[in-house]
């Protein structure tokens, strides 16, 4: 697909001033919202694409391949754009059942408790160490 | 509760340099995303002091209490951060089953299809007219 052909939706979508748009992943068959991350143009183009989720890290200034280094990759099932078309939500399937790179299916696992601290409230599926591990 | 006592948490939050971080309102009985909106430090103290979403209208430059001329409030059941506290999770009960201005449960109501359109997928249950008449 090239690029003249995306340009339509692409259009739609309402990148901010620094090009980026939030991309929030939900687990589809759990609901569970997995992350939040950037995307610029080319990575939502590259998302629908290549059917896996492809983000921009604003840290490192270049695409990130989810999954790329630790296998977690998410499998698109569904783009949606909301109302005002700066905000997308990404409906996948999460590769490992691990999205954060704390080794938890979430990145939101801690929950503000009735005494105002934030609780992990999550387990630890799998140790960081042996998700990035170079071998 | 004075700021003085929510300090610990609020201070666990990554505002961007513009004072404000993204949250995102999940339903809690469907699981649906509704919606993402922005909060500052003060929207954020208010959303948990007063049980009801309040974020930060970016366009309007103001505190924005969700739902205070709709009807269409959000009372929060629970708040998550993220693992590099840049991002709120609210757990949501959307009021009126309305969360988006243009009468529609989510505001995530367009959805890719294969041919690169973007396209209604959600039914418009209340007339928008109807939802912001004064009278």
């Amino acid at each position: 697909m090239t690029e003249s052909q995306t340009e339509t939706w692409l259009d739609a979508v309402a990148f901010n001033t620094d090009g980026l748009v939030p991309a929030i992943a939900q687990d589809k068959a759990t609901g569970r919202v997995l992350m939040m991350a950037w995307m610029n143009r080319e990575s939502l183009a590259l998302t629908r694409q290549t059917g896996k989720a492809v983000y921009w890290s604003r840290s490192r200034g270049k695409l990130w391949k989810k999954g790329e280094s630790s296998g977690h990759e998410q499998l698109v099932d569904h783009i949606q754009l909301d109302c005002d078309g700066d905000t997308v939500v990404l409906s996948v399937t999460q590769q490992g059942g691990i999205a954060c790179h704390t080794g938890r299916e979430s990145c939101f696992f801690r929950t503000l408790d009735d005494n105002g601290h934030w609780q992990p409230t999550e387990p630890v599926l799998k140790d960081p160490d042996s998700i990035y591990q170079t071998s």
